[in-house]
């Protein structure tokens, strides 16, 4: 089945997918390289920033993933742009984003970018488009 | 200074980064479980369609991570959808994509989109928008 634009509603995607809604969808893929230091500090504010940003309006999921060398993609996912500059302002998340850069993240690079086409498949539940 | 598309030229984004040229830009998200099946065949494939799929036109780089909970995040850029489109066409690569979900994944989402901003810092050089 070809599901054009996300997953339909009933599709089980569940962590660490994100479940997409039906409609417009951004997509803010934030990719980076660890620096060695503060381990601690950076986990405990990667998982506040996350539990923070599922509180926002227009936020629809995230996806998240590390390798052991250190390099790392995170994928946000929001309703819309205006979302996204809100998120970006919130205060907390600027202070983070400061320490990220100072002392978490030796690179990054961020796109934000428009959702046009989903697909996906748990096994269970296939919307895939062959 | 603020890059509004993608950065500039000069950018000294290398790998694990992907060095985006200016000019309209497509990301093709593909996010993964894997299953614990047939490591060696995967990492070969894996490495095979990368080194494929920067042969292919319009292919303008890529990033991946894999955390040991076996949740991986792959990126691959476009210039058009045309070229998504001709990749996805492949033999070789439709091949892969079947054995991956046979065999290699358990659960997999796929999103298409259009990049829209970028910005980025290797340390070194910084395109930062704060």
């Amino acid at each position: 089945m070809i599901a054009p634009m996300n997953q339909p509603a009933t599709t089980p995607f569940a962590p660490p997918f994100a479940d997409l809604p039906p409609g417009p969808c951004w997509a803010v893929i934030f990719s980076s390289v660890r620096s060695a230091e503060d381990e601690a500090g950076y986990e405990a504010t990667a998982a506040r920033m996350v539990e923070l940003a599922a509180q926002q309006p227009g936020f629809q999921g995230v996806e998240s993933a590390r390798g052991a060398d250190g390099f790392g993609i995170t994928v946000s996912y929001w309703a819309s742009e205006e979302a996204i500059a809100a998120w970006r302002r919130h205060a907390e998340h600027a202070l983070a984003r400061e320490q990220g850069r100072a002392r978490w993240y030796s690179g990054f690079a961020l796109r934000v970018a428009r959702v046009e086409r989903a697909y996906g498949s748990t096994g269970s539940h296939d919307d895939t488009a062959t």
